[in-house]
């Protein structure tokens, strides 16, 4: 079984917006170990559309569709479908509901053209949105799977986690070699080192694969069995998992799509402590991250982003002499940020961040990427530098995930020296 | 004249690579206004690389190939040349100095591999590559030409700004349409609403062409002229633009890539503006937002992150009899912590946040996806409500941008009402 996958908008033609549609769908599936033959992207209109799905449909067994599902007059993938599968529009009570409820809850009256959107292909069967008005559609003919999804990634994204995943299973059928795979996430290593620490591979793996994914916040490292049958694959998934481990396990926070904000939450949930973060050049991103988890109220008491130097004397009772003596891109300020935010807010833990993220600010002493991380608790208080680049924005993402690498090491007890 | 871009490489078809380059490519094209019609991505496998040399030479006039040039044994793209042009490899000396002077520079010794690098189809003139050892090629046959550059991004870019971008003015041949484009960016309005409120479009448009790119943030909408001399596709342009900002012009807050936090930057910055931020729901990232950009340190002053009730009474000042009576997700609540973070900062602007972000935290009063967002300066102080879904962390990313855009309507003076 092979897949294709047709994204379909001018915008991507034009380079305006990255295909990570197809991204996400190619990893998908690689999970489900469905090879993807080819990837196209068409523009908004109708014979090249047309033409892509006969090329689609007669060189593989699976098709993917995203986009132009939209409800205004450039989106004419539904019609394409109609023609392409001889098939006539019908309304669908499910899809009408979904649609109407959505409007309710986001106090807007419904408009003609989202009403139409409840008309799918006769054919089809609709794969509910949760996430916005245009329903998916699923065609099985000839042993064959037509999938058609909105451009929306995260509409895309929901159908995908909610429907389509399981659906594919299915149709897929059994398996006759069964693949294991295991997504162990690294990070505060760069891949070449990650890749040396590992040592001889071939030794190591003894037939396993191992891709490395590095992306800004660390390295993934991906692990693939392949075994007749599924005990084999298992195990030989476990014992590979534990060699790694005994090489770099300090280094790895978690698997397959875990967080390492959720890895913290849990930690601290387990542990009954409360923390909270004093941000400078973060500004906001650590805070940001750690209530992306739900459930986050119970351990994160608060958080203070102190751009100004006013503000750090003021709210976290930072030494005023110690900012004029060491700047406030310091060890000693980074602890005191600590310390302050833990004593003042009661807290058990106390976070802070203190940087130049560029591309100004930098000084003789002090260049653009330096960064220092405190960290403090009821037993120690402690600070370390960290080096990054110039990218403001990578510079933000990388010093908040080393502070809250910052945290997971002190939590269990590993040393932040390496 | 239309293009056809072939990206080749399995990290693509697996997800773990997003295409950039044929992203890069096409906004280059669309710049000489050179529409391309298809972009495709395939394996680095030497079958389907040839289909796909076919398929795009006899559908169009310029074919695009990165990738598969490098080194080592699966990099099969100029042997997939050699077969497609029925042609053979010829050392070219150009090639084999330009590699040798890179190893020099790098101190390190040619390798055999790096040597039959220099070896080049006869039919290809050479596109030289500074960044890297493999030479890009260019064919032209029958009025048509066949472009192959390596994957690697830089390298790739480096051919296009240097050699490629000038061959193709040239192959092109004088102008005979002029296209002019445009991207305004909304946000606080659903696409269909947008649609409706545009009324009838081929009557604003008068042959203009006009597309809807939604994403979690709003709507960006790309308007594009044609005409048969620049001078009338600038004015066409700038026309259209004027009627569509009539109909709809408080949503729009900026244009091309603008984002609204750099927007609200300038803004603050051109008033002299300080502005700053009590988050409860948003956890953080609407500083951050703003935090991404250089120079925010002049106009944010400082954020606070109260997730609990406490630190709301005991930093922001908010009544406890308030909190009592109405709960902490309400709009008493947000207006007095917009008026406490700007009276305790002494900031011009105070803005707030308070929702519940999901999937837990609902009453039967009131549900997730329920938001309050506060604001106050020296002449005003107010609050509005927003209802959002269920995902929390898209519930995050819109409210951060309502916020935001209700701090832009404030200083512009656009009603905040709808």
């Amino acid at each position: 079984m092979k897949a294709y996958i047709i994204t379909i908008g001018d915008e991507i033609l034009l380079g305006q917006t990255l295909n990570t549609n197809a991204a996400y769908i190619g990893n998908s599936l690689s999970e489900l170990n469905i090879p993807v033959q080819k990837i196209s992207v068409v523009g908004d209109n109708e014979s090249a559309i047309l033409d892509e799905f006969n090329l689609a449909w007669n060189s593989t067994d699976l098709v993917f569709v995203t986009g132009g599902l939209g409800p205004t007059h450039d989106d004419v993938t539904r019609k394409c479908v109609v023609n392409f599968f001889e098939t006539e529009l019908v309304e669908n009570e499910k899809v009408l509901d979904d649609i109407k409820s959505l409007f309710e809850k986001r106090n807007r009256s419904l408009t003609e053209i989202n009403i139409d959107q409840a008309r799918v292909p006769r054919v089809a069967e609709v794969i509910r949105n949760q996430f916005g008005t245009a329903p998916g559609l699923w065609v099985e003919r000839d042993k064959k799977a037509f999938i058609v999804m909105p451009g929306v990634p995260y509409e895309m994204k929901g159908m995908m986690e909610s429907t389509v995943h399981k659906k594919l299973q299915e149709f897929k059928g059994e398996e006759k070699v069964f693949v294991e795979r295991k997504i162990l996430i690294t990070t505060g290593i760069p891949e070449s080192i990650l890749y040396e620490r590992l040592g001889d591979l071939d030794e190591l793996l003894q037939g396993a694969m191992l891709a490395f994914l590095p992306n800004q916040f660390g390295v993934k490292l991906r692990l693939t069995v392949e075994e007749t049958d599924k005990e084999s694959a298992k195990n030989k998934l476990s014992e590979t998992e534990q060699k790694l481990r005994t090489k770099i396990g300090r280094y790895i926070y978690g698997t397959h799509d875990q967080s390492l904000e959720e890895v913290i939450g849990k930690l601290l949930s387990e542990r009954e402590l409360k923390i909270a973060v004093a941000e400078s050049c973060t500004g906001g991103l650590i805070g940001s991250m750690l209530t992306n988890i739900s459930g986050s109220s119970n351990y994160f008491e608060r958080g203070v982003i102190c751009y100004s130097n006013a503000s750090k004397v003021e709210i976290l009772k930072v030494n005023e002499d110690v900012i004029a003596e060491h700047g406030a891109v310091s060890q000693e300020v980074a602890m005191q940020m600590a310390e302050g935010v833990k004593s003042t807010s009661g807290a058990d833990i106390g976070l802070a961040t203190t940087g130049i993220m560029g591309p100004t600010g930098a000084t003789s002493e002090k260049p653009v990427g330096l960064v220092f991380i405190g960290y403090c608790d009821d037993k120690v208080c402690t600070a370390r530098k960290f080096t990054y680049g110039n990218d403001r924005i990578l510079n933000k993402e990388r010093t908040a995930q080393a502070a809250l690498d910052f945290v997971r090491r002190q939590l269990l007890g590993i040393s932040t020296n390496d």
